[in-house]
């Protein structure tokens, strides 16, 4: 059976959660405690050297870390992954769209924004406010005439996009500024269900929430 | 033919510019000048909604962002990218792992140094000091077994990881404090050859350098 290495608040555990349940895959969660630096132990970093959750266990014990090589990892030959070459390596594009422009921005402005650490990364807030505006308007002009990201049917694309943009309010951006996105994360919600929950930090009583 | 929306001095874009030159495809190179704000303009944003070079437009005049979706395309079917499921998703995770921690820490760092910016970015130096450092750590406790990231071969998770790693002296870091980095960074320059200049900022009138 999978293991999933996992920390309950993190949408990028969520994405994973979110592909393993829609491909009806069982796995074992194994809850990482990240405030308490267990992510940051020797043991941990052997699992994934850069010290981060999610990481997958598969069958053998070899592991595969950073969630969108998860993502496509576990899509690989199903629906949530085309095969032909173009609009594979266009879900690919909105892959790395994610890692250096939602994840950075608006996840890192939402954590902090619910965790009470705005104050001490004052000197970043503004750059990254601006960033996650760029990237919620970058967004807004790709899905104006898309049903989702890579043509008619949910792909890893819309998980991985949908998981930090879509909470955007939660770190004082309005959706309602960006009409395409506001409708998608409508149709994107509806296609994933109600199976998958956003946790809270506070869960994590180690987290300051 | 392809035609490749590139920078000179832009690592980003000096990944692609290999990969191509290693497989031997001929493209036409086109220079985005960014501090003009080319790649800003409404027709470049239509090529890539984030703004950014490198873009590759295949022959039927669609296109793909994103230096590392571009080089998994480019990729496939070929060495460089091993079509077995588990290196696979190796290969994929390092390049997840240099656009979130590589790029951003030592490439942000290394593009204030050498362009006069670094005062200007002062409130996010230490930060990123940090993070380049965690990064470096990260990849030479990788590197210590293994000749090339994914196995005995180059490939575009080596590509990718090298493009701003190798780079990292300037910016302050000292490779010497990574040996297995440093002696990877000497495998992955003689697998490359010496086709492919790292041209500096000064290069383009416009960069501050």
């Amino acid at each position: 059976m999978l293991t999933l290495y996992d920390y309950l608040p993190s949408q990028n555990g969520w994405k994973v959660r979110v592909l393993l349940g829609l491909l009806k895959i069982s796995y074992h969660s194994q809850i990482v405690s990240i405030f308490e630096g267990e992510s940051r132990s020797e043991r941990f970093l052997k699992l994934n050297p850069a010290g981060a959750i999610p990481v997958l266990e598969i069958e053998d014990g070899r592991t595969i870390a950073e969630s969108n090589a998860i993502l496509a990892y576990l899509a690989e030959g199903t629906p949530f992954l085309v095969a032909d070459r173009y609009p594979r390596a266009k879900a690919m594009q909105w892959l790395f769209f994610e890692q250096y422009n939602v994840e950075p921005a608006i996840g890192s402005l939402r954590f902090w924004t619910l965790t009470g650490r705005l104050e001490r990364n004052r000197d970043m807030v503004v750059g990254k406010r601006e960033a996650g505006a760029r990237t919620l308007a970058a967004l807004d002009r790709s899905l104006a005439n898309t049903p989702f990201l890579i043509g008619k049917d949910l792909s890893i694309a819309d998980i991985a996009v949908y998981a930090y943009s879509h909470r955007a309010e939660d770190c004082g951006f309005s959706l309602t500024n960006y009409p395409a996105v506001s409708v998608w994360c409508d149709r994107v919600r509806d296609a994933i269900g109600p199976k998958y929950p956003v946790y809270p930090y506070s869960v994590d009583p180690h987290s300051g929430a």
